[in-house]
């Protein structure tokens, strides 16, 4: 019997695709960016299947490439163009909610439910789900988890790992490590959850885990900010968070971005004049209808415009508003990318530190490509403004992707110059290996070498993925 | 030379205490529960002089028992009485704040300052460090990241752990892991700081920690409301959270509690008429003066009064009455030993499962040790209740004591049982390493080992702590 007929047997023809067209589809990215061909796609529909399919894999010597809603900007959830004979291994069956608990405030979801799936069910609960990104709606539970997903409400929820009770995961080897408690406290030996959460599936596959959820969002207000730069943003965030504003979100946008969306956008208004280079996105909110969120935002934003901080506010008078401005922000990339080629970073730096960072990263621009134009928008108050070079009209997208590792590199030391990371919130996938190499103090990545041997001694996990080559 | 001599010689005479009266405090746990006697203590004065040590020690075959505050509840801090030949290598010299950014919201201290000295200068720079517990006068940040320490704030800010932005700590062989950076979102490579953190110093010595900082908390309000169970106050907690109060601490308190802290603390009032068996020490607080706390505290409390689950309520109107209330709590631990000795656990179940968890441990006590009093108050919106078994009147401290293993051991059957830990907030030390090898998953068990013989391949790092024998 072939490798495959095994695999087939063990787990039943429903949870293994191996006819080219129903594989194709897992072997790009979504941005079609990354290429790689597994030997088949495995989609169990339960933790035991997991089991079988990695002491199969383990048996049959073959790598295994952990898969949810494949929309890893970093190209965590294809197999290596050249890597070795893999399988992908697909959540997307295991969508059950196992459990909700508005007393314990928990909900507990396997691998391949929805982020959105997740966040509704909460919803339904008389709970709130935080974790939001633009992906919700495909990404899945496994994959935001193994990539420690961040998002616009990180600010005050945390990323993924902090949203995190407990994990079910099933190790290389096929064991299963039945952590999927709903505590608030437990010490009781090492945080082994935490291995697994953003190790993009090289330890082993997360198959299902206990969420937190809060209390649901009663008010909400959201406001535009123009300001003259970005250490005037700076202070604005700062005297946001002193006035006791309960912010939720703190963008940073700089006016390019406005303008691309409203080029390309559909049904985008021009939200104020914009007089001023860089603007912000603020949304504060309350659990409890009675707390003045309104009144506290508009005191700080008005007490920003008198100590010169801010130029012009524009705070949201109905949700059609609100919408717009968040439309701005989210229907962007999209538009970036029918405004042109474009190179992405995703770095974050102490918060004090962005004015630095993006002046930096200006005069590095203006001195190595000045064709290019500056995007920057991004998540201000986790110190994550995700930079980017927008081609000029009329190049290509090979010619100016051409530039694309030069330009992450340089970006990438900036950030860790200034106390940063070279990559904030996407992962490191395949697409930020080479920074890893080269910005990582050689003592983590010996200890995160000697991990992977550990855990996965073969080396099938995920190969390629998150370290880079020794 | 001597290997004391080695030592004394790399460190100079300032950071090697070698008489026996200078290494008498660190042979016994500050409750004279555990005894274990070190060949010398190392008071290093900074990172370089702690990865000397460490480097010394491994060279030199000794073992090193990492030590702060010497608080811990577990005997983590002290060498076990049977262990291999060790140092206490103690970080009390190593307490300067390297840095304190409110715009960052952070503050970068060594393993050497007191919780208390955190907090304070976060008051000073105009935040808020949360993390509060009995002993954070002499804790220190070293020791409670050591044991992700908990307290009465975690419900809102989350454990010790949550609080951490970075990490610098020395390996074994005396390499330095400088991971001190202070950003919001690092997604490059596995979560090394959560090894360390919880690890009780096996893999691995914290010697600075960069901490989040949050707004100032500008109004507060405490209450203290009667119950008729267990049951009622967790309908009580759930409306309050729903209610939007802004919940700090949610603590449950049997009354046997309040009388013995009425009975032996000094100026300790009874804060109200103790007609029912149960009490609920609520704090909501805002950080917006603007924000009506007490209002929403007292509309849920007093819709739980309607609603039948709570009996009566007060609320706190002056600071004294408040402090009073906070005493009661706090205070009690010193009581309880005034009282004559106890039995204690840590554990921790799903909220939702605290009353069941109650009743259980209320009928094993009926039935295994009639003649002891059950001693409960805790967390209970981390569900971390602090169960104990007051010894009768009259009974010494060893023969009590005599119950201790069977007690804690049962007690902590009941929480695993439940989806709960047998080990909640104290961490596991020397105190319950029977607990571990008996209720953690052998899969757990085993990726632990491996991990600390990744780390500390020679078992040099805190011997006979976290990890049960193989």
């Amino acid at each position: 019997m072939s490798p495959l007929d095994a695999l087939t047997e063990s787990l039943g023809p429903a949870a293994c695709l191996r006819s080219e067209p129903d594989i194709a589809p897992y072997a790009v990215d979504w941005r079609g960016v990354y290429h790689g061909q597994p030997v088949a796609v495995l989609r169990p529909a339960d933790t035991a299947q997991v089991s079988t399919a990695l002491r199969r894999c383990a048996e049959l010597g073959l790598a295994v490439v952990p898969a949810g809603g494949r929309t890893s900007l970093a190209g965590a959830a294809v197999p290596m163009a050249q890597g070795p004979a893999s399988v992908v291994l697909s959540l997307e069956r295991m969508n059950r909610l196992r459990e909700v608990d508005p007393l314990d405030n928990s909900i507990t979801a396997e691998a391949g439910c929805t982020i959105e799936a997740v966040q509704n069910a909460a919803t339904e609960a008389g709970r709130f789900f935080p974790l939001h990104f633009g992906a919700q709606g495909s990404a899945m539970v496994g994959g935001a988890l193994s990539t420690n997903a961040g998002g616009i409400r990180t600010l005050r929820y945390g990323n993924a790992r902090d949203l995190v009770l407990g994990l079910e995961v099933v190790l290389p080897d096929g064991r299963v490590l039945d952590d999927l408690r709903r505590v608030r406290k437990d010490n009781s030996g090492y945080a082994l959850r935490h291995l697994f959460i953003g190790a993009e599936g090289t330890l082993g596959v997360i198959t299902a885990a206990s969420l937190k959820l809060f209390p649901q969002l009663a008010r909400r207000e959201t406001a535009m900010v123009a300001v003259r730069s970005p250490a005037e943003a700076l202070r604005l965030l700062a005297r946001c968070q002193e006035s006791g504003a309960e912010l939720v979100a703190f963008e940073l946008i700089r006016k390019i971005c406005i303008d691309i969306t409203l080029k390309h956008g559909t049904n985008i208004r021009q939200p104020m004049e914009l007089s001023t280079d860089w603007y912000c996105l603020i949304e504060a909110a309350s659990t409890h209808a009675a707390i003045p969120v309104r009144e506290a935002l508009e005191s700080a934003l008005m007490a920003g415009i008198e100590a010169g901080e801010a130029e012009d506010v524009v705070i949201c008078e109905s949700e059609a508003q609100r919408q717009n401005l968040w439309n701005i922000r989210e229907t962007f990339p999209t538009c970036s990318r029918m405004e042109g080629p474009g190179l992405s970073t995703d770095t974050s730096v102490p918060v004090s530190r962005i004015p630095d960072f993006l002046e930096r990263a200006q005069a590095l621009i203006a001195g190595n490509w000045p064709e290019g134009r500056m995007i920057a928008l991004g998540h201000m108050g986790d110190g994550n403004i995700h930079l980017s070079l927008q081609a000029p009209a009329g190049m290509g997208h090979a010619e100016w992707q051409a530039r694309a590792p030069e330009f992450e590199g340089l970006i990438g030391e900036i950030a860790v110059e200034l106390g940063g990371s070279f990559s904030a919130e996407h992962g490191i996938g395949q697409s930020k290996r080479a920074a890893m190499a080269k910005l990582k103090s050689p003592v983590a990545l010996d200890l995160m070498r000697a991990i992977k041997a550990t855990l996965d001694p073969d080396g099938r996990m995920n190969p390629g993925k998150v370290l880079p080559p020794a």
